[in-house]
């Protein structure tokens, strides 16, 4: 088997988590997310963010963006204002479009949502003619493992809130940007009304927890959870894994894990990075020649293909090890990287 | 705690299945089902079933339902025939409509549908002011815990040729069926379309295992799974659970285990029984008076309610065992019943 | 040519409407409901009914019925309280589905909605897992040609306050209950949250004229009205045509005539009988033989089809005159009707 | 009353048109399009084009791409490619997405799709995490005025067949490409899989006439169409104008009135132009000032704002008559236009 850097989920998940499983295995507990273990969460993540909000867990990050859209969302001609390379618009198969609503495209910068450039966006909606722009997504780390600083989520937190517009994050990579950046779930709960901490591509065998922030778009989520196919009759089984998950922050311990290792890698690629990220994604440009070589020893994203180089995505995880970066680094060596 | 016959998805899971999840927790994998796990899966059923079926693994029963019969039915005037206590017109809060298809009912006979009258709701649709019947969904067992005999089945399978109609069966109780009746995954996969064998109910954490027989329905099925929000990023997790599930048939013996715990209650409550089924759920007429003092004692479901009387469900399960019967039978013995 | 009793709408319409169109041929106008007929007829509206409405013109009964609905019912678990014999159940082709929502039926007393049924039908949705009824829909006179009293229309509104349900009234054949039960516009407007005046079924080329009257619904309607294609570019055609139509309560002489000529073939055929309307169609029983010689010489609507008998549908129209109840009766006397 | 340049649908209808109404007023016909207007159009649109098509009137623009689209695109997974500033893209208030499909943009080249780019667009598209392309929509003329080249029109239909993509010409103003580019409606048919040929913006106070080449595309229409809220229950009325419009190629009559008119106001303001069309829109850029002394005087569209500069759009139409060119160009003498 090659060496495996493809992404952040090729792993079931981490034995801490495994293991409630196993020792929650025979307790009998009422279904649909009505269990104490539920409860247990929604209180757990209510005291860490300081707000009284609503939890749920999904199966994963499709389905927590186009349901947490849906509940914002009301009507199908109101739409979701987002950069170009965002997960909604590029790699959900017409997930949204297929929920009834328009994606609207605001320009990036370096990679990330231009702030300066929101109002002129929204501002072209004028009529009835076209969509009315209701919330902005985005993620935090995002599809090029940019994060966004505290500075930058304020500031378009207050622009969201002068344009009335919703303010959603996906937290798909959560973890990564908190350990990165230094803020906190406390900080990203104040300043959105709606936000999931990622699961899957941390250390579980699957779930996103999504968190209500805005009394506003609480009212009969559960029903829009059974209708839009998220409901999961094992509810508890998700909230055992994400108590453990939050307990002590082992969440940031994994993902910190995921990072230190993605450091070494970057400090040893520094001159073929090409997105001047801080997670555990690690962009490099290789020309076609290193390419093939490494395609044949090592599994991993490939992002760009021209006819002159290459660029490629190596991703750690919470269960990336010294063996394997190791073994990673002893290629590059007899590659010349 | 109070005593759990609530449901047969009320624990995590066997302890064989999560045991793999530990064996196999480092293992890294490709996601989205494209993993070696996942085509070996696919391998087992096709041997198990004597066909060429393509097979996916989605998180639970509902959305099972409504991706499958969103693959049969392609245009939202095209609709599903069932009868009116499915799950899908009953409990699934609309998804089916929602994905925009019309639940076309045609009549029950003793809780069932009542094959005899198939061909008049078909006849029934005549113009292109009313909708067009493609698909006949049922479940095996279904919502009263009835299941359908191997002639029933055929019976259904032939009049669903004539009509040109695409034969869907849920079967998230599946395996009480192939139990209590005596007929094979084979048997089912040789008179269907499409058809999943459910996990949640019998021992997993989640998961149930969609099945596609007919060609005609397999093109593209993974595009739908991911615009419809059913792709999960880590398919072998379930892969992995479904091959220990189906392999000497484990499967099977966990059904048999809730079979037999659900016979000893049947045999003991014989003449409060209201439905004939053979499977894993009892159906019981108690007094208001034994009701208040069962529902002290005994998690279980409410069923029905009127002045005089209620009708509660109790359910068995894997995870079912001699303590909580005998404790169990010891209620029923301080209530005479 | 066959004298054509199969509908109320089979002729282009009445020739004081089709002038209005050429005298205004000329006349430049801004699009999309925007010009001053449109307002005009706003204000005609609400000075008829006394309140503060929204009013707009759609094409035909369906695409109104959807729109309405559509803005009553936010969420794609929301559902519509109707019976079963209702245009949005039988003959609109799934649309209502098709828009995502779930129709609930409440049983029929005689042809219509059983009144006393209508909280027990809210009553069986109690949970997540169903559906929320959040609309009753009639029709108003329905498919049977069958009018609500004054006094039900009244309960039924006084039950949707209770149960906190918008009231919805299907107007396409309104002008004929006008005239037979005798109560008036205003009488409607003050018992619902929004309805409907038919014009396609009394003498317009096409349109009805949607009345929002409960404010909570008028938000953003326009939006909502070009996204499911409602939206009409010459806006102004239509309201030209719908201020004929209520000048001087156009709209009641137009429906008068339809049900004076109903009225004589009711009393002509009145022991073939089987709805007991009042209306403009008339529902009549005849043996396979009469049916025969009928549909030789005469255009109708066949309702049911047994093996000893047929049940047809004559419908009578603004457009009806002597000489075609002349032939008509001429005809009947032949068969000894 | 200003003078009005604003639309190509500001009038209800010319008066050929209008007067057949009057003359088939009385005529009894059957519904829904099942009427012997109906055919005959058929027929006489299938003599034109020398083929077997089927045809249908809508009411509009936007409901024609809808509906059109949805019988092309199957699956909610399955996209269309446009050009960014296509009518389905900016106007239609997300009317595409709200039936479920994600618009793909290709680039545009002088306001028209760059063919030269759109294999690059289509070839994106690479696995099932993101949307399938099935389709190639343009406007021809387009929402600027634009037309495309017959040659440029078989090039695009060359490529949409190596690309196994359906080619939907929306016509709303194909008149005015057929008597600018002086191709015809046989040249069109034999390009493209479904085309328009829009009547609203040329002479009719309602309808657009869809025909459906491809016979893979016409299975079942008629319940999409219902489905849809396409369906028009009196569709003799737009089959009897229809009929009107293409005989003696009245369309071609109208629309070169249109562009007579358009050619002197583009001969007149030749230095103020701003995109090089050849139909009946005019672009022109003027100073503030100008336009603030217009528009006082002319209603128009205002097409681009900024600090120094206006973008605005005047429309003729078959309705323009002298006396309104001769007051246009009074106007534009006094402000030394």
């Amino acid at each position: 088997m090659k060496l495996n850097f493809k992404n952040d989920y090729n792993t079931i998940g981490d034995i801490k988590i495994l293991n409630k499983l196993i020792e929650y295995k025979d307790e009998k507990n009422i279904g649909y997310g009505e269990d104490y273990h539920s409860k247990e969460l929604n209180d757990m993540v209510n005291s860490i963010i300081g707000k009284n909000s609503d939890t749920y867990i999904l199966s994963g990050g499709t389905i927590t963006n186009v349901i947490g859209l849906s509940q914002i969302l009301k009507y199908p001609y109101e739409a979701v204002i987002t950069g170009e390379n965002s997960h909604i618009n590029v790699h959900e198969t017409g997930a949204i479009e297929a929920s009834s609503h328009k994606i609207i495209l605001t320009p990036l910068k370096n990679g990330k949502i231009d702030i300066s450039k929101i109002k002129d966006t929204y501002n072209r909606f004028t009529d009835n003619h076209m969509v009315l722009p209701k919330c902005l997504y985005l993620s935090d780390a995002n599809e090029l493992g940019l994060t966004y600083t505290i500075e930058e989520l304020k500031e378009i937190s207050n622009i969201c809130k002068e344009l009335n517009l919703y303010f959603f994050i996906d937290g798909a990579r959560l973890s990564q940007s908190l350990v990165s950046e230094g803020y906190t779930l406390k900080d990203i709960a104040s300043l959105c009304d709606m936000f999931y901490l990622g699961g899957t591509k941390n250390g579980l065998p699957f779930g996103e927890l999504l968190v209500i922030i805005n009394d506003e778009l609480k009212s009969n989520f559960k029903f829009l959870l059974k209708n839009k196919l998220g409901l999961l009759a094992k509810g508890f089984v998700g909230a055992i894994m994400f108590k453990e998950y939050l307990k002590d922050n082992y969440y940031l311990t994994l993902a910190s894990k995921a990072l230190t290792y993605a450091n070494k890698i970057r400090d040893r690629l520094n001159k073929y990075l090409i997105y001047p990220n801080k997670t555990n994604q690690i962009f490099i440009k290789v020309s076609n020649d290193i390419f093939d070589k490494l395609n044949e020893q090592v599994e991993f994203e490939i992002w760009e293909v021209s006819d002159s180089y290459k660029v490629i995505r190596l991703v750690t995880s919470y269960n990336t090890n010294d063996d394997e970066i190791n073994e990673l680094f002893n290629i590059f060596d007899k590659l010349g990287l």
